[in-house]
Formats: structure tokens, C-alpha cells, sequence
């Protein structure tokens, strides 16, 4: 692939040019818009594109990718702004193509239990327009980030213990491609032998091989009964090894999250909650009435045998919309816990018999380094999340917490994980594909090449340059 | 991609001079063995490659592989021979790789769920192996086909409607690409946002890409209890109707198999059952002993309202085992009722809410031709099949089963389905791709030349040439 070093003024200022004569005040130039456009949430330093260009349908994007091809110029999707590892970047200039203009819902065949989006949607908005359908959409990172961008970096949350990540619940997008050709990559069949997979391959390629613009999501009927409990241990191995035993049992959680007596502080704080500061589970159990006693009873043995306490049930709806809003705002949380510095985060999924001494170890580095480091996880999945607080100015205290999260990675990967469960590679773990994937890097980069020869396609993610 | 034409018979005997110096009587070019590996189960000519190397490891699949990409030669991958769309034929002829004694299993972790195995090992040697771990490993075409082989056609059966089908049970393949190297494609993380997704890349691939050598698969904890049941109805259409209303409310189910009135004559003489000659379900339900009683007894509601009978319940193991046995007899159960045709069969696969629309003008369609053809169906996928018997020397009996099965497919992509549920495109669906997929082909075939630019892995299948 065309290894980029710097830009060509010029090819931008022209297609600038273009796209503004073609899209008028749908383009723009501006600081503050392109800074936004840039964002990262976390640490990673902003490196703006050089213009922001509003698409509203998959046409004009072809149309806008066609302008950018034809002057070799870079295109960075964006979708909500909130991906992790420095995914909207643009450390080679270019175009940020904003789809979130891109929010209307195509279809939603409740019969077949699926719906079709513009990629501009969220997942909060997809939700709230099923309400009446008796059907929902479970995948659910922190952030209300855009459907097209949790395809984008493979994106789970909370749910998918039950209902898989975005990986099992894309059935088929419509992508424009690096030569503005657009492609349907599946039909609606709830399986297909047809050809190449290339609803996977899009899902989770980060912008690197072609631009998401609808997508096709499989919906859940909303369970009959739906039940939440809080049950904090005595121990942090506790929670982990009740975590493990659960899953190991096939009990079929719904939800079962983590937070370290770290964050439950900071939740407290944050999100006004009076939990014990102690290492604690946040469950949920979706199904019939008969199902849900079932689960509950089974989980609390589990629980007891490795010093849980009683449930702390939420019955209301409204108190567990609390619940979750609470576990959706640990980041926040994390922040605020640490006045004026800012998170380092990262996250590892391992293999879930390992999942407790990936944890410990990882929880006994952050306890040696003194910083404000709390860790939370989507543990039945054997993923988890470790926020460091530091103070980007300090270049000391940025360094260990650096050093803490390339440990936690290294000590997931000795263990057959992988260097990221959920917030994709970006700028921010490009030092570790290789030591995950090996030769399958150069696989990646074969078809890199053979789809976007030109690296057009936000160039400086998931591969160096 | 490199064109193919006609083979060059002095680069083939040179690689089989080779391969025969380093493997000595592992390499064959007897006429049966040669034909067997051509072998298409279906009504495909047999094209037998020039020879056979039965190979024993990673390393020798890649020293193999080496061998013929410096001689341009051909490659196919040879699990059980059980495929339907001649996957395993060798239009410009070269070698066939036999993966057969590639048969151990490599590790299993029961606490992880997950196992790995050699491509040989079959689906029915892997669930004797785990017999005593209290696991299971769901996937059954037919056929007691090989891992390699269902992950190469990302088949599935008749436990896919709850357990999915290879696509989301394979966690991970080892794959020796097309210049030998040799790839992993994941770790055993239950996630993992690292990188393409080079796994469902490869799955459904069907030997084109690269030679998947050892797989990773997830397990499932046997459930505490099991039923199976067979309920008849008045209609097929009525059948059809329960399966769509089972699957609309969320039920659960294990198993769904549609039979039509031919079918269960067919299997009622080969399996020696005696139903009563009316479309039948075939059910099985998985879970606790409340949630299988929920599960039927809603089923069973279901049932009633469109016309089905009581159940017929098979409680003992035998039992179960007598019943999906003849369920996986169908293709030669339905042989026996035509002595000396052979079957011409195909499956397709719709969105549920299509399901007796397209089952219905499909049995009109073969009811109107006169000839034998059961319809016997994945239903609960919205996946089915029709067998169709002809004299492989009456070009116009055969015409008109081609003609039936092209109107089958035509009206699943009218109904934005897919050409082929699990079979695979092999040879027999390539005419489908482009209707399928359209300029997603370009795609398909821009990856293929990206990952073996000479074309040696299966050419003539998925793509003509």
C-alpha cells in the first residue's frame, strides 16, 4: 500500500475547493469543527482533518470519496466521536466525512427481526424509535456512539455476553468502497454459503477499507421479564472467579459487569449511587418469569460460594435505567475522580478461565504505581477496561501509566487474548498488532492494498502509515 | 486473478515426481482414488485431480503447497468428500490435498468452552471424543462431513437455529496461505477488535483463499434436559406458519426440521419409521426442565393454532437418536424412493417471514413437473432444500429439476435471500454470484487475487476460471 509521509497541500486545497463548490455550507474549514472532528475522547494528541465535509445519503458519499480518490487525497469517517484509540484522527490530513446527518431509519422489519440505518444513527436514537415494536438493539458501548461506527471498530458493551458484539449483529452493510463504487455486501437471510464474507470484513476494518453508510442490524424481542441485581464481594478474585463459574455453567446472563472498589467509589460519586466500595457485579437476567427465578437462584449459590452478598435487586424500571446509566458513565466517573487529568484507557479480552489472574495481575501493577486507576469489565466475555488518571503534562506519571496498560496488554496476549476486546486498534495499539497476528498482519495489509490501493482510506490506522 | 485453461501436463508430473520422492505412498494416482477425490455427492461431473497427497500436518500442507506454487499447479482440499456443489473437482486439474488422517484433536478447554482440532477430524469423532466432558459441538450437516470442510463451506445443519452455524462457532483457523506461509487468524478471546476479521474470512472460502489446517471451535454445555418431538400438520403451508411464528416470539428452540409429505414418505421406508404421511416438524428442545416444559407447552400452542397434531414426544436417548438419524438420512432416503437417479439438489435460504411463500411456490413448481422431490428444510433458519430425482442420461428430466431449482433460487433473491444456506457456491451456484452479490464480486475477486495471485488454491470454484 501507498505508505504516506506527509500531504500534498495542494491535492487537498483542490479538493476542498470541489467538494465546497459541490456541497456549499456542508463543508467546512473551521477550527473548532475540525478539531471536534479529530476528537478522541482519550489521550491521543488531536490531529484535525483538514476540512469537514456532511454527507446525507451513500451517493454523495461515493461522490465525495471519488473527488478525494481522484487527488489521492485522505478520507476519515466520522460518526459520533467517540471511538478511544485516536480512530478519527487524521495524521495525514484530509477529509473527515461526517455521517451523522446520516440518521434515518430505513426499515424495520419487525417479522424478521431486523431493521436497516443510515450509519449517522445512534444507538440511543435506534432504541427509542423501536419502542413500540416490542424489539430492541442490545450492543451497547459507553458512549451513544453511531451505528456505523460500532460496525467500524467491531463494538460491543454491556449486553453482549448474551447477544454478541457487532460482529454477530451486522447481517449486511451497503459500503462505498475506495473507487466510489458502491456494494451491498448481503442479503437479509439469517445465513448465507454465498462468497466471501465481506459483511465481516468491513465490520471492525476501522475505516481502512471502505465507508459504512447503511447498515443491517438483527433486533431482539425485549424479554418478558427483565431483572437487575448488584451483588458486591468480599474480594476482587471473588467477583471474577463468580464471574467465570457462571459463564462456565452456561448460565445465560444477560449482563454481568465489573467494578473494582475503585470505581464503584467514583460511580458513587458520579452518578449519586450508595454501593458498598467494594468489588462488585452489576447482573442482569433477561427471559420468562420461570427463566429469570431460575437464573437468579443459580447465580446466587454461585455467588455465596465465593463471598458474595445478597442481591441488591432493581425491580423498576427506573432504577435500573440508573444502574446502567451509572455503568455507562465509568469514564466519566474515572475523570472525575481525578480533577484536570485525564484517562489513559485500554482494554483487553482474554479467554475467560483466565480472566481472574489477568485481572489480579493487572489490579496489583495499578496498586504498586500509585495512580487513580480503576478497572471495569465486561467480564463475562473476559473483557475488562483499566482507566489511568494522569496529568498529560507529566511526562513521568504518563509513562508508568503507559507501562501499566503495554503490561496488561503483553499479560493478555501470554494468555491467548487479544490486545483489544472492543475499542479497536486506531493509532493507539498499532504497536501490538503484530505481536497478536504475526503474518496475519501482512494478510491484512494484502487486502488493505488490493481494496484501497491508493490508502485513502483513513491511512495511519490499524497499519502505521 | 490468472485465468485458467487447459492445465500443463509437464509442470503437474514434475510436482508429483516431488511430492511423491518426499511422501512416497502417501501420494496416489490410482483412477478410484483419484475419482473419489473428485467425488460431489450430487449430480456434478466427476473431474478427478492428477493426483492425491495425504498430508500430516501444517508443515506438510505448506511444503505441499510450495511444491505446486512454483510449478503453478492446482491445489484442492479434500476433507470427507461429502459436498454438494462440486467443491472437490478438478476442472484444470492438479493435486488434491487429503486431510483425512489429519485427525487428532489438539486441546480442549472445558473451562474455556472451546477446542482445537486437526481439519480431518469429523463432526461425529468430535462429539465421541467429548463425550465425557459434558460438552458438545453443535454443527451437523448431513454428511459426517470434516471441521476443515464445514468451516471451508460455513455449514451448518439442524441445531444452527440456536447455536449458529461455522461462521459463529469457529473462534479460529490455522491457514497456510498461498505462498506457504502459515497464518493463525485469532486467539481464543471470545472478542476481539484487533485487526480484519481474517477468521470469517476465511470460513465459507471454500479452499480458494488458503487451506484451513487446524480450527478452533466453541463448545456448548449439554443441556440438563432434552426433548424431541414430531409434530404433523394438515398443511405444509401450516407447518411453515408454525415455524414462522416459533421463531417471531422468541421461543427458544433447539431444532425445527420441516418435512413435507414426500420426505416423510421417503424416510418413513429407508429409516423405517412410521409417520403419518403429512408435512411434519422434527423439534428439539434444549435447556432446564422448566424451560423446556415452557418451551413446548408455547410451541405447542402455536402448533395447535395452525393445525398441527399432538406431539409425538421421543423422550428416550435411542429415540432422539432414530429420529434426527433419519433427519440426516433425508438425501438418501429420498435417493431410495427413485432406484437408479441421482439426486439434484440445492437449498436456499430467505428471511423468516418469507418462509412459506417461497417454500409453497417451490412445492407447486415440483408438483407441477411430476417428478420426485422432497422438500426437507432448516426451517427455523428460513433455510430449506429440494432434492430433485432424475435419470442423469434424460437431458430433459434433468432440464427440467435445473429449471425448478433456478426458479427456487430466483424467487429466494426476489425475496432478498441468498442462493445458497449452507451448501456453498463450489460450481454449481456460480451462475448465482453476480445476481447475488452484483459489483460485490469484484470485491470477492480483488481479495482472491490479493491472497493467491496465481489462482492454485480450488480454481473453476466460487469464480469460473
Amino acid at each position: 500500500m501507498e505508505a504516506r509521509q506527509e500531504k500534498n497541500e495542494n491535492a487537498v486545497g483542490e479538493a476542498i475547493a470541489v467538494l465546497t463548490q459541490r456541497f456549499g455550507d456542508r463543508v467546512s474549514t473551521a477550527q473548532a469543527m475540525r478539531e471536534q472532528h479529530g476528537h478522541t475522547t482519550t489521550y491521543h494528541k488531536n490531529l484535525p482533518p483538514d476540512a469537514v465535509v456532511f454527507a446525507h445519503s451513500t451517493e454523495e458519499v461515493a461522490e465525495i470519496v471519488r473527488v478525494c480518490a481522484t487527488r489521492d487525497v485522505p478520507i476519515i469517517p466520522f460518526g459520533a466521536g467517540s471511538s478511544l484509540e485516536g480512530q478519527l484522527n487524521a495524521p495525514f490530513g484530509g477529509i473527515s466525512i461526517d455521517l451523522s446527518q446520516m440518521d434515518k431509519i430505513l426499515s424495520v422489519n419487525a417479522e424478521d427481526l431486523d431493521c436497516t440505518v443510515q450509519a449517522g444513527v445512534t444507538r440511543v436514537e435506534l432504541n427509542e424509535y423501536l419502542r413500540d415494536t416490542g424489539l430492541f438493539f442490545p450492543i451497547d458501548p459507553g458512549a451513544n456512539a453511531s451505528i456505523g461506527g460500532m460496525a467500524s471498530t467491531r463494538a460491543s458493551g454491556t449486553n453482549a455476553v448474551r447477544y454478541g458484539t457487532m460482529r454477530e449483529v451486522v447481517m449486511g452493510v451497503t459500503v462505498v468502497m475506495a473507487d466510489g463504487r458502491i456494494v451491498r455486501t448481503a442479503r437479509r437471510a439469517k445465513k448465507s454459503s454465498a462468497g466471501y464474507d465481506l459483511t465481516r470484513l468491513m465490520v471492525g476494518s476501522e475505516g481502512t477499507l471502505g465507508i459504512m453508510t447503511e447498515i443491517t442490524l438483527k433486533l431482539f424481542g425485549i424479554p418478558e421479564v427483565i431483572a437487575a441485581a448488584v451483588c458486591s464481594f468480599d474480594t476482587l478474585e471473588g467477583a471474577c472467579d463468580a464471574t467465570i463459574m457462571t459463564i462456565q455453567t452456561g448460565i445465560p446472563v444477560a449482563r454481568i459487569e465489573l467494578l473494582d472498589e475503585v470505581m464503584v467509589r467514583g460511580s458513587n460519586a458520579y452518578s449519586h449511587l450508595d454501593l458498598a466500595e467494594k468489588p462488585t457485579l452489576f447482573l442482569e437476567f433477561h427471559g420468562s418469569e420461570a427463566s429469570v427465578k431460575e437464573q437468579s437462584e443459580r447465580f446466587a449459590e454461585i455467588a455465596s460460594e465465593f463471598g458474595g452478598s445478597d442481591f441488591d435487586w432493581a425491580t423498576r424500571a427506573e432504577d435500573r435505567t440508573k444502574l446502567w446509566t451509572a455503568r455507562h458513565d465509568a469514564f466519566w466517573a474515572a475523570k472525575q475522580m481525578a480533577p484536570g487529568k485525564e484517562g489513559v484507557a485500554s482494554d483487553v479480552c482474554v479467554p475467560i478461565s483466565r480472566l481472574a489472574e489477568c485481572v489480579m495481575e493487572t489490579k496489583a501493577d495499578i496498586d504498586a504505581s500509585g495512580l487513580i486507576g480503576p478497572i471495569v469489565g465486561h467480564v463475562g466475555d473476559g473483557n475488562f477496561h483499566a482507566s489511568l488518571m494522569v496529568d498529560p503534562g507529566d511526562k513521568e506519571e504518563t509513562a508508568k501509566a503507559q507501562g501499566i496498560l503495554d503490561r496488561m496488554v503483553e499479560r493478555a496476549l501470554a494468555m491467548d487474548g487479544t490486545c483489544t476486546g472492543e475499542h479497536g486498534i486506531g493509532q493507539g495499539k498499532i504497536k501490538f498488532l503484530d505481536a497478536e497476528h504475526g503474518p496475519g498482519v501482512d494478510v491484512m495489509k494484502a487486502i488493505k492494498v488490493a481494496l484501497d490501493p491508493q490508502n485513502i482510506f483513513n491511512p495511519g490506522k490499524i497499519f502505521p502509515v
